[in-house]
Parts: structure tokens; sequence; C-alpha cells
């Protein structure tokens, strides 16, 4: 059973309420809204832990932030009512994308839920098509790598 | 570019409509909404192709049929009003799982827009629990395959 | 109990599977899904009713059809497997606006499960100010109702 | 303008971002998600405010809470990006039944977005029939009640 270890802390986390209308008839997350969720953080990872409005780059900046590729695996359901700790790493920095690593797990009892690689790209919203990662979000993302190691 | 190939057809599709409701502020279909629309086409070939009832798979027998495993990749953008093919094959009929392959595919211009391999486990839903596929499921799915390599 | 009239047609209508997304934990509809349903009814309707491109005039045309006003009432569940008739009448088509009666009943037992009146506008998705009905738009309106109440 | 009154705070409220997942092709909140958002406060309510879980209601105890009348205005849009406040009050406790009056107001500009009644029933959810609201809710809303009027 893997376990958040407070050793390593990840790059950014943030804690949810499982909700009613997250779940299916089987009384457990429906696994698409697992994405919903993540994406969700990627937005408060862009506003709060870079300090750089996702908003601003969707909607003024025209950039997308497409997922390009996705792995994941679930481990454990999780349940409405639960309240877990979705969690993000940066596995790569590249040129035009960005691997991220998530996991989702229990705030209470540890457990692993799922985890997931997602590699997003930045795009232009005017044709979809890749462009390089944008000079301050690169910045960003780079210092907060920087200062998570500093802590390790 | 990769084209639906009329002369290996999959074994299940179906078409559908991207709507207003799928869509994103970047006007394309939100990732996670391929896994609810992939979600509905399981569901389907369960009622059609199957002819093992989905809802009384999973109320009245109470199995489970969670994604366990799932790699995606997205290829091309889908724009409110496209007309696409969803589609399915089986890659493997395990003990207690069933791996999928599917495609969304233009319905007019034959671009793959996403593919996934999609593992599925049968569980119970009083517990959430991995079990043996039940021989009806698992018949139905030998019988569609066999009739699917009967066509090759 | 509410039964759908073989007399009188509604204006539009479309059958749907209640499928597993659209449910809760409860195992029925939970109750937003209904309104994205209905969305997906105006969507068809335009498409295939007024053959006036719903993709186009949101796209292309940039003209939303948001609702400003909704009252609903939900008279009995919807589960996962059951096959409902969605419909729609035109109750009054103003300046601006356009004020819709829809009906969701089981296909199979006629029962009413929800009906809603919505009232959509014409906007310009540049500013979101209301705009006069275009006149194509009403045109087509116009034309279809009288249509229906030739059947009458 | 119709602003959110300091002199009458509401019963309940809860700030939340609306997001990109909340958002339709035209930037702005997709409706049915406003019935989302309001599933999440009444649940929050439920948990926070009235301090009974809200799971342990749906759950453990089977007790559902559909919605069976809604009346909704939608006043202005609300745009990615937005920080809104998601308010509720009690308008009547029911025998079997609770009215609340919710509204959603930007936080920032103190403007009204939506506001709507939402007459919600306690039902058994293994016959989905109305049943009396359990005595542990009806006194935790009328103490909630009297609490707020001895504020005013």
């Amino acid at each position: 059973m893997q376990t958040t270890s407070q050793a390593n802390p990840a790059l950014f986390s943030r804690e949810r309420l499982i909700r009613f209308s997250d779940c299916d008839p089987a009384g457990i997350v429906f696994y698409p809204q697992y994405f919903v969720m993540f994406n969700g953080l990627v937005e408060d990872w862009f506003n709060e832990g870079l300090a750089i409005g996702y908003q601003k780059v969707v909607i003024e900046r025209r950039i997308g932030l497409p997922t390009v590729h996705l792995e994941a695996d679930f481990r454990a359901v999780s349940a409405m009512g639960d309240q877990v700790v979705l969690s993000l790493d940066v596995e790569r920095l590249g040129g035009r994308s960005l691997t991220l690593q998530v996991h989702c797990t229990g705030r209470d009892d540890g457990v692993l839920r799922m985890q997931a690689q997602i590699v997003l790209v930045t795009t232009s919203l005017d044709n979809h098509g890749a462009i390089t990662i944008p000079d301050d979000i690169r910045s960003a993302v780079t210092v907060a790598q920087a200062r998570r190691q500093a802590l390790d």
C-alpha cells in the first residue's frame, strides 16, 4: 500500500471533498471525474502555485493546455464524503510539453486511490497547433521545481 | 494520418454528434468527456452488441465494471458539431479483466481524434472487489470476437 | 398520471437512453443532467427540425442561446436503462426570446418524469447582450409552428 | 443592480472559483453547472452548517434529497476565473419538503449572476417515496434559522 510521504511532499497539492455529483450509481467516483478534478488542480497550481493566472492564459492570451497523452492506474475506490488529497509533480518540462505525475490519495487513510501521468502541450487556441511553452510559464515552473528540490 | 479501414471494421461502433455540452471554452471536446462517451459506447455494446443488459448487470446483478488502467493518446481536436465514430475492439479477455482498444474518428474526414486502451475489471458492487467475469458475459464476448474474426 | 398523447404530438421529440453517466449514487438521473439533455434536444431541433445548423449559429455567427429563466417540476424518477422521450414545444416566440415547454416522459410507461418551461434569449457572444432573434431562425420557428398547427 | 447586503447575510454561503470545466464554448458557465454547484452548497451546508453528515444521510440512512421544483433566473454571466459567492436561505421548512432560496453573486463586483428557488423533498432511497423530514434534520434547520434571526 502506497502512502503519501511527509518526507517528500508533492510540488503542489490540494484537499478536496468527494461530492455527490462526482459519484456514479455504484456510489464511487465516476472515473472521468478524476480528470475533471486534476484539471482543476492544474488551474489552482497556475493561479496559486505559479502565480500565473490560468484564466488569463486561456482567455486573454488564447493559449490552450490540452492533454495529449495520459496513463492512469486506478488502485482503490473513492466514495462520496471521502476527503482526498490531489497532488502534482513535474516529471518533465519539454519545449512544448509538460509531463505531470498526479496522485489522488485518501487524506485520512493515506491510501493511493489513483495516479496518472498527464502530458500537456501548450497550443494556440486560434489553430490548436502546438507552440513553445511561453517564457513566463517555463520560468515559473523551473523556479517551483528548484524551490522544491532545495527542500528535499 | 490514420483513417478508419473499411477492410477491418471494429467489433462495435456507433456514431455520435459532438455537442455543445461536450465542449470547453476552447470550443473543443473537454478530454474527460471522451471517457464519458466511451462509457456510453460500452453500455451500448453490452445492450446491443452482446445482448446483455448493462442496467441489469449493474443494478440487478450488482456487478461493477470499473476502469483500472487507461492509456490514451489525443491526436486531433474534435469540435462542436463534428460527427465522430466511436469504436471498440477487445484486445484481451482475461479472468477478471477485459482490455479494450477504443478509437474516436471523424466520420467525414476519417481522421483519428483519440485512441485509448481501457482495462476494465468485473467487481462486486457490495465490496468493490474483483470477481471472475460471469459466464454469460465471457461467452457473449467470445462469440462476438469469433464472429468478427470470421469476417476478416 | 399524465401520459404522452398521440393526438397531440410535440413540435419536436427524440428518444434517449438514460445512461450510467446520467445517474447519481441514488441510481437515478441527477437533476442538472436533465438540462444537459434538453440542451442537446434544442441542438437536435435546430439541426434536424429547423435545418439551422446549431454549430454554425454558435461558432460561426457567434450567437448565444443562454437560458434566462427556468421553471421545472420533477414528477417521477428516471433510472439507468430507462428509455425516455424528450419533447419540446414553442410557447412563445418573442422579439429576443423563445419560451419552450419541454417534457421528459417514459417511452414505455408514458409517465411524465419532468417538465420545464425554459426561456432562451439570443445574444451576441461578443458582449453577451441580448439581440433580436435573427430572421432565419424566426422564420424557421414560425414555419415549424404553422406546420404543426395544420396537423392538429 | 442587486448586490449582496452585509446587513443581511445569508444563512449559509461559500466562495467558489468558476473553473474551466464549468464553462461552455461561449466561455461562460453552462447553466446546468449552477445546479451542480448548488448541490455542492447544500452538501457543505449539511456537513458544516448543520453538522449533519450529508454522506451519512444519503449512504447510511438511505435518505434522498431530490429536487421536485425549481425556478431560476439568470441575470448576468459568470466567466472562467470569476470568484463567486454561493449562498442559501431557508424559505420554508415543510413536513416533507424544504424550500431554499439560493443566489450566485460575484465576490468582487457584488453583481447577482443567478438566483433560484429550489424545493427539495426527503425520500426513502428504497422506493423514492417522500418521507417526513427526520427530526435531527428538522431540528438542525430550525436552530440555524433561529440563530440567524437573532443576528438580524
